[in-house]
């Protein structure tokens, strides 16, 4: 941080490193935590990180894992439901190595706390199993606030600490203790007052005395002895331990132990699957050695098959469940509890704590990652790497109806930058959109998979036509129209496609699991899958709103509203997605298109 | 229900009364309170609607509106962070009419709840101001359960209550108390076993002792005696208070009263004006004259602009908040603290309590709708009428930066059925926003407003083209392209548009503030208005996503990624939303669409 670039605070300076919300692109932030509330779920995901790792590579006297997470946090953090779940896991999970400090000045935006929470919050912590000290004068008492946070750090803590400081808002200016003093510049002239009730010059703007500068000017080179000192005991950790060493330098720099792509199969079983165990026949075998990866899961383990060999749990080694096994600090299973937004907020904590040393993984049913969808979004805002894992991402998941099936939610994340949406059609494409996922650096990835079983399209599909976002799956140069397919139903382009040769009608199909990856592939790759521009025209058929898909297609099937409470092998018919149906709505539409009555540019629902 | 009705339980029936999951369309369900937590919320709505309605309504001894709140949860809905939110708000309120009724079978999904959730639940309770009733048996003490259901309903009451019931799942079952009894179907022999169990003929299914025929058989005549007691009652009130009476049934018909078109100003004015001080031109009268509007804000009072003359706060009586103004059940600006989620999911609650006799509204920035979005898709699915007011909805709120500046959120919303959302231009299109919002019946609407202050196009904009979702704001029927203009940016095509006109390239605008209002005008409308068919080419400008605009557009001004923290007036230079910039990349888009570098159905960004 440079003088010049600490007077650019708020200002019009683009590369600014003071500007109103600085981000993690800037130096010295470790992360972004967004709106309200999600800080505190990055922290306890540090914390988790910490503690995984110190149980994982820390051996007696090489301590080469052991920072404390220090979480600010203000009174909106602690009304938040992102911030209540984590409150509740992180004392579930005995994180001592977590100390928050609450801002407690009662203000918010619309006035004082107390208009809207009268809730005892010391209690309310106490109930969620954390230790509470109280700082009473905030404003003052340093020497308490001190105190608190070196009992926040004692080795021996085994409980996270609540350090509940009562401070002032905007102290000794003229909005002292007001809600102006929130969202409202405290202006020049008030500045100037509360300079003045220093005994500061109040003329003088981003002026250091000499004792301040005096008091810090030790800082650099403390923190540089920290650092040799931790590079001597990393050398001599690695003399003592070589090959622990070597798997820590290597998970510090990102490199997957093993070579995790050989350890998914070249090929899959035929019978009818349904992608969520797909999932787990690429992945089970890496899941098991590599121990990069961390899986989570909002209370769905026997939904969402992500559970490989002797996995085990990331829980206090203290617990012992009525049912479910003893965990312990080096476990790389999450149990977040039914709590989805913290597990994708957590997961962005355990990412950026030492970036890709975690692949953090989370897992739910899809449509509750519209819950966690805030903390996916911070996720992709900050390009850290975490796999997102969403079953039941079909109306054909069945009987739970419209709450949890999914119509329109794809929409939002095939428009979120930085977002790797999949959604694979088969076994083979799923061993595609992990190998994606996996070596995809940019941010977040999802992959979305069905509950139900559906037909392996053995031979047609490809996982390297996955990395290109969409492919040919079946070509006829002479053809009518394009069928556009994507995961859980992709199979149904084939049964159109053959209902449809039976009228003479030629058609080629495309797979399609990725909008993003197809966007970023050339122009000429995009037109030899398309063939729009020979005049062959498109259609896809996904059971999700049709919004997205006007891109690549001339028209659709697709739903136009919510979906269905009715078990899965009623809902498709229900919706008009048989192949006699859909067939049909493929020719009509094609009779309108041939006769002209469609006009340029227009997408037709089907 | 009938017979037959019942048993199509989980069966194929599309019109089954008893799918897996009943849904709001079906009788004698009040709410479909989806994902885990929202119920809580949904039930804390609907004690607010009550408790607000007797105030307004009720007179010493007419009590018109005297319900209670049943509200039935599981261990999940106490981790989900809504839940968290409502139950810390409901204690805040001290909703006495609300009893939540905890099934504490201690089973998730993936085994015993203490292996992800430690907390002392009934202390959490107590310290967000609860009472707390205990039943230790809730299998075999009904008499425990009945007596804590009485204390719940005790007129006297002012807190709200949570009976922690001790329950065993599946008990007598082979699986009692196990995980699997949560997720999966006990199976016909289990079954068996579980009436044998009690005795009963294990062969017999859908049967119904006589002996519990009779038990229920006076429930009909009892329930008809209480319909009859309040229409009696009603018809006293009516004599008592006639006036009174008359907005009171007018209210559950769902008749505004007085003719609030009128309220809404014929114009406005002429200078620079943020869309969110829009709303309160267009707005403040209807809210302060007609009580059917409840207000909801969380925590943004001053940003949103919501507040109107005399504005009373609903909160407890005996409330007085350290600063701030007292407030009443009788009042209709709910401040839910910082609580997004519960504030939808309230406002949901209030809507399907006597529904259209309360219109809610809520209000926040537009990114925060992320966090609100599980509940705003419920009122969706159910077709609540509920007003969601977002402000901050563009790249020019500036400073709090990408965290809080939308890119792809519209996306969302675009996408989901029954949603009504609009992205008004300047004031009068904000009277149109409002004018649809208020008279859709199909769902919930959300209005979409800058924080900054916008031109206003005074002449060109129409709020009767809102209604139509899109309308050209000027024409030219020679033209070599339609440029695309919306909400806050809306201005921008009027400067693009003349400076083409300076390179003698000739435009027309559409202005275009609700896909789906256009989606629904007929084929003729939408193609006078786009002209696409004619051959000329469309360009939206928009500085969000494109995904979703390639409907109705050729090519897009569209952002390609997150936003950046930086003064509003600097934002749009940083990302080539100048003038200049855009006309010259329109200029050139004009010249590869004229030389046919574009292939058909090719949305370009620019």
């Amino acid at each position: 941080m440079t003088w010049d670039q600490l007077k650019s605070y708020h200002s019009e300076r683009p590369d600014s490193l003071c500007p109103g919300h600085p981000e993690i692109e800037h130096e010295g932030i470790e992360l972004t935590t967004g709106p309200l509330g999600q800080g505190i779920a990055n922290a306890v995901g540090l914390a988790i990180a910490s503690k995984h790792l110190a149980a994982t590579f820390n051996r007696p006297e090489y301590e080469v894992v052991s920072n404390h997470t220090w979480c600010m946090v203000g009174d909106a953090c602690l009304q938040e439901g992102v911030g209540c779940e984590a409150f509740s896991y992180a004392g579930h999970l005995k994180l001592g190595n977590l100390t928050v400090i609450y801002d407690n000045n009662q203000i918010t935006c619309d006035s004082s706390v107390d208009l809207t929470n009268t809730e005892d919050v010391n209690s309310k912590m106490l109930a969620c199993g954390w230790d509470v000290i109280d700082v009473f004068d905030g404003v003052n008492n340093v020497e308490a606030i001190v105190s608190a946070l070196e009992k926040g750090r004692e080795p021996s803590r085994e409980k996270p600490l609540f350090v509940n400081v009562r401070t002032i808002i905007g102290v000794d200016s003229a909005v002292a203790g007001q809600a102006v003093a929130h969202g409202v510049p405290l202006g020049k002239d008030n500045v100037k007052e509360m300079k003045k009730a220093y005994g500061w010059d109040p003329e003088r703007q981003f002026y250091i005395p000499s004792k301040v500068r005096e008091f810090y000017s030790e800082l650099p080179a403390r923190g540089g002895q920290w650092v040799n000192e931790w590079n001597s005991l990393l050398e001599e950790y690695t003399e003592a331990y070589p090959d622990l060493a070597r798997t820590f330098k290597d998970r510090m720099t990102g490199k997957l132990s093993g070579n995790w792509e050989s350890m998914i199969p070249k090929s899959f079983p035929s019978d009818p699957t349904p992608t969520r165990k797909s999932n787990n026949m690429v992945m089970s075998k890496i899941l098991a050695e590599v121990p990069t990866f961390m899986i989570g899961t909002a209370d769905l383990t026997p939904s969402v098959n992500l559970t490989y060999k002797n996995y085990e749990i990331f829980n206090p080694p203290t617990l012992q469940p009525i049912s479910g096994s003893k965990g312990s600090c080096a476990g790389r299973y999450i149990h977040n509890g039914i709590r989805e937004h913290v597990m994708a907020a957590i997961a962005n904590g355990l990412a950026a704590y030492s970036p890709r040393t975690i692949i953090p993984t989370t897992s739910s049913f899809f449509m509750f990652y519209l819950y966690a969808a805030p903390a996916v979004r911070m996720g992709a805002l900050q390009k850290l790497k975490v796999i997102h894992v969403a079953t039941h991402d079909s109306i054909g998941a069945g009987e739970d109806g419209p709450t949890h099936q999914p119509v329109e939610l794809a929409a939002l994340y095939r428009a979120m930058p930085h977002m790797l949406y999949i959604r694979p059609g088969d076994s083979e494409e799923a061993a595609g959109a992990w190998k994606c996922a996996i070596e995809y650096d940019g941010g977040p990835s999802m992959i979305s998979v069905s509950r139900h079983a559906i037909p392996q399209l053995c031979g047609l599909t490809k996982r390297d036509g996955v990395v290109k976002g969409a492919y040919v799956l079946r070509e006829d140069r002479q053809t009518d129209v394009t069928l556009i397919g994507v995961g859980a139903e992709l199979s149904f382009t084939v049964n159109v496609a053959n209902a449809l040769k039976d009228q003479s009608i030629k058609t080629r199909i495309v797979s399609f699991p990725s909008h993003k990856l197809f966007r970023e592939q050339p122009l000429e790759y995009q037109r030899q899958v398309l063939r729009r521009n020979e005049g062959i025209p498109a259609v896809v058929i996904e059971p999700y709103v049709s919004l997205g898909w006007e891109r690549f297609a001339d028209a659709g099937v697709n739903m136009k509203g919510f979906g269905h409470s009715l078990p899965g092998k009623y809902i498709y018919k229900h919706f008009e997605y048989t192949t006699d149906s859909m067939a049909k709505r493929v020719q009509s539409y094609l009779r309108d298109w041939k006769d002209g009555r469609i006009g340029r540019g227009e997408f037709v629902e089907l």
